[in-house]
C-alpha cells in the first residue's frame, strides 16, 4: 500500500467533528471528504464546519453518491444517527461502492440484537462486495460489553454480572441533553418517556446480547427502567441551566433475565455536573463467579472522545477483517494507533485495490 | 462436529491440575489424556495425580507420541514449563501430529519478543500442518498486556503507560516460591539473582513487546530490576515460613525506554501473605494520554485460576483461528465458556477433520 488510507466522515456534529480532528492528526490516514445530512452544512469547508479555525479544502457534501465519486474513500466512518433503521441507508450506499464502514450508531454495535434480518442482509451485502462493516463506540461497544466479555475470559464460572457507568453530560450539546431529559420538570420527563422524546441510553439491548452470546447465556427477557435524576443544586452548562428540583439527567437501568433470575444488570446514570452533588463519575464492573472480578475506573472513560478514538483506531482492524458484518467481539482487541496507520494493515493490497 | 472437543493436558503440576479440573466441568470438552514429564507420575490415574479424590480412567503418560496415538486429541494445553526453549519440543511434536496447541509457558505469550526465529519457524510449522498455536495466561497474556492494549483503544494519544500487579503467592508451591526467593536471607536472594535461581517474574519482555507492537511504539531497551521484599512480621504458608527480616517475595520491575525516555513501566511485587503487613493486592493500570485512564481491580485477578480459565476458554478461539502462531492480541477477546463449548466453534468440520 503506497498512499494513505482514504477516510470519509459522515456527520459533522459533535462526535463527527472529533473524529475528523483525530483523523487529521494520524499519519497514514487522509481525510478525503465529509458528508452531512443537514442541508445548511453542505458547501461549507469542513474546517469551518467543525470549528477547526482553519480551512481544510474539503467541502462538506449533502449527496453521498456524488461525494463517493469524488473522494474515493477506502473506509467511511458514520456518525450521523443512533438506530439501525436510520443507519442502514447510508451504510448500504457505502458498501455497494465497496467502501469499508465503521459506524458509531449505537444499535449498529450489534444489529443482530434488535434487527436480525437487517444484520443478515448487511452481512451478505458486505461479503458480496468484499468489504467489512463494524459498529463501535464507548458504549455500546466497549465499557458495558467488550470489557466485561474480556474479563469473563479469566473465569471458569459466572453467576451474575453487573456494571455501572456514571458519566457527566456537561460537555454534550442539545440533542444528547434532550434525549436524557435534562432541564425538564419531573412531570415533563415522564411525559417525554411515554412520547419517546426522552430515551435515555441507547445500547443496553445490544450490550446484553453481546455479553450473553459471547459466554453462552440465553437471555429470556430484558427489563429497562428510566428514572429522572433530580438536581438538588443548580447545574449549568453552555446549553442548559437546571434549577434545583428539575431533571439533571436520566438513571437508566437494564436487567437481563434467564428465566426469572437476574443475571446481567447494567446501570447507567447520565447527568450534567454530577460532581456538584459529590457524585463521583466512573466505570465499575462486578463479576460474581470463579473468580470474582471487581474493576473500577475513575473517572469514567470519557464518552465522546473515546468513541472518536475507537472509530479511528479500528480502521486497521476493519481493513484486516474478513468481508462481512462484525462486532467488537469478533475482531482482535482495539489498540491506539500511535504510528503510521499503514503499519497495522496486513494484506492491504488485497483489500484496497 | 458431532463428538466433543478432545483435549490433552501436558503437565500435572498445580496449574496443569487446575486446567484438567476445568476441562472436566465443561460440556462439549472431553479430557482424553494427560502427559507428565516427571517419570514418577507416569502410570498414575489422572484423578489420583491431580488429587481429584476419584479415578478418571485416564492414565498419565510420559511418552508424548504414544499418548497422541491413543488419545487422538484435537487440542492440547501445555503446562509444563516457562521458556520458549523448554516448550518448543513438545509443541513441535503436537503440531506435526496436527494437534492445535495452547500453552501457558510465559515466554510463549509472545515468542517473537525473545526468540523471533523460533517464532517464525513455529508459525510456519503450524501453518503447514493446518493447526493454530497460542500462548496465554494471566500474566503475560492478560493483565499487564492484553488489558492495557484494549484500554489503549479509547485513546487518541498516549505519553506513558504504567501498571502494577500486587499479588499473593501464599497458595503456590515450592517451584514458584523458590523462583521468587521466598524464605531466603537478603544475601541469599542476591546470590540467587546472580546464579539465576531467583528469577522473579517471567514475561515482562513479552508484555512490553506486545504493547509496543500493538500501538506502534519502538522500544529501544528494557531495564529490569529485582529487589527482595523483606518481611517485617512472620509470614507462613504450607510450604514456607518466612521469619521477620527474611525475604517474603520479589519486587520485580521492568521499564521500556524509547530513546532515554521511560514509556512503559510494569511493576510486579509478588510475595506471600502481603495482607499481614496491610499491603492490599490488586491490579492497577494507568495510561497518561488523551484521555487518561485509571483502572483498578481489587483484589488482583487470581493468577493460577485465571491462567487455567484462559487456557480452556481460548479453545474455541484457537480452533476458529487461521492456522499459524497467534498471541492474545491477534485473536478476538477471550470469553468465559458457560455453554457447550461446541457452540462457540465455527467451521469446526474444516479444522477438525
Amino acid at each position: 500500500m503506497q498512499g494513505p488510507v482514504r477516510v470519509l466522515v459522515l456527520g459533522t456534529g459533535s462526535i463527527g467533528s472529533e473524529i475528523a480532528r483525530v483523523i487529521l492528526n494520524k499519519p497514514g490516514l487522509k481525510l478525503v471528504g465529509a458528508f452531512a445530512r443537514r442541508a445548511e452544512r453542505g458547501g461549507l469547508d469542513l474546517g469551518t464546519a467543525i470549528g477547526l479555525g482553519r480551512e481544510l479544502g474539503i467541502t462538506v457534501g449533502n449527496e453521498l453518491p456524488e461525494l463517493l465519486e469524488e473522494a474515493k474513500p477506502h473506509v467511511a466512518i458514520q456518525a450521523t444517527c443512533s438506530t439501525v433503521a436510520d443507519a442502514v441507508g447510508e451504510i448500504s450506499t457505502l458498501i455497494r461502492r465497496r467502501v469499508h464502514v465503521i459506524t458509531i450508531a449505537e444499535e449498529m454495535a450489534c444489529p443482530e440484537a434488535g434487527s436480525p434480518e437487517i444484520a443478515r442482509e448487511l452481512n451478505q451485502l458486505a461479503s458480496d462486495h468484499g468489504v467489512s462493516l463494524l459498529g463501535t463506540g464507548v458504549n455500546p461497544g466497549f465499557v458495558l460489553d467488550l470489557l466485561i466479555i474480556t474479563l469473563s475470559g479469566v473465569c471458569t464460572d459466572i453467576r451474575h454480572i453487573s456494571a455501572r457507568r456514571t458519566n457527566d453530560l456537561a460537555r454534550y450539546g442539545h440533542s444528547v441533553l434532550k434525549a436524557q431529559g435534562v432541564g425538564l420538570s419531573r412531570a415533563e420527563f415522564q411525559t417525554g418517556i411515554h412520547a419517546g422524546s426522552v430515551v435515555g441510553h441507547i445500547g443496553f439491548r445490544e450490550s446484553i446480547h453481546m455479553i450473553a452470546s459471547s459466554i453462552g447465556w440465553k437471555i429470556d427477557r430484558i427489563d429497562e427502567n428510566r428514572d429522572p435524576i433530580i438536581a438538588r443544586v443548580a447545574r449549568e452548562t453552555p446549553f442548559v441551566t437546571v434549577e434545583p428540583g428539575r431533571v439533571a439527567g436520566c438513571l437508566h437501568t437494564a436487567v437481563g433475565y434467564s428465566g426469572n433470575k437476574s443475571v446481567i444488570e447494567l446501570i447507567h446514570p447520565q447527568q450534567v455536573h454530577p460532581h456538584l452533588e459529590r457524585i463521583e463519575t466512573g466505570d465499575t464492573i462486578r463479576i460474581r463467579g470463579t473468580p470474582d472480578i471487581n474493576l473500577h475506573m475513575r473517572p469514567e472513560i470519557p464518552g465522546g472522545l473515546a468513541t472518536a478514538a475507537l472509530a479511528v483506531n479500528e480502521i486497521p482492524r476493519v481493513l484486516n477483517a474478513e468481508p462481512g458484518l462484525h462486532t467488537m467481539v469478533d475482531l482482535p482487541v482495539p489498540a491506539a494507533i500511535l504510528a503510521d496507520a499503514r503499519v497495522f494493515i496486513k494484506g492491504a493490497a488485497r483489500r484496497m485495490a
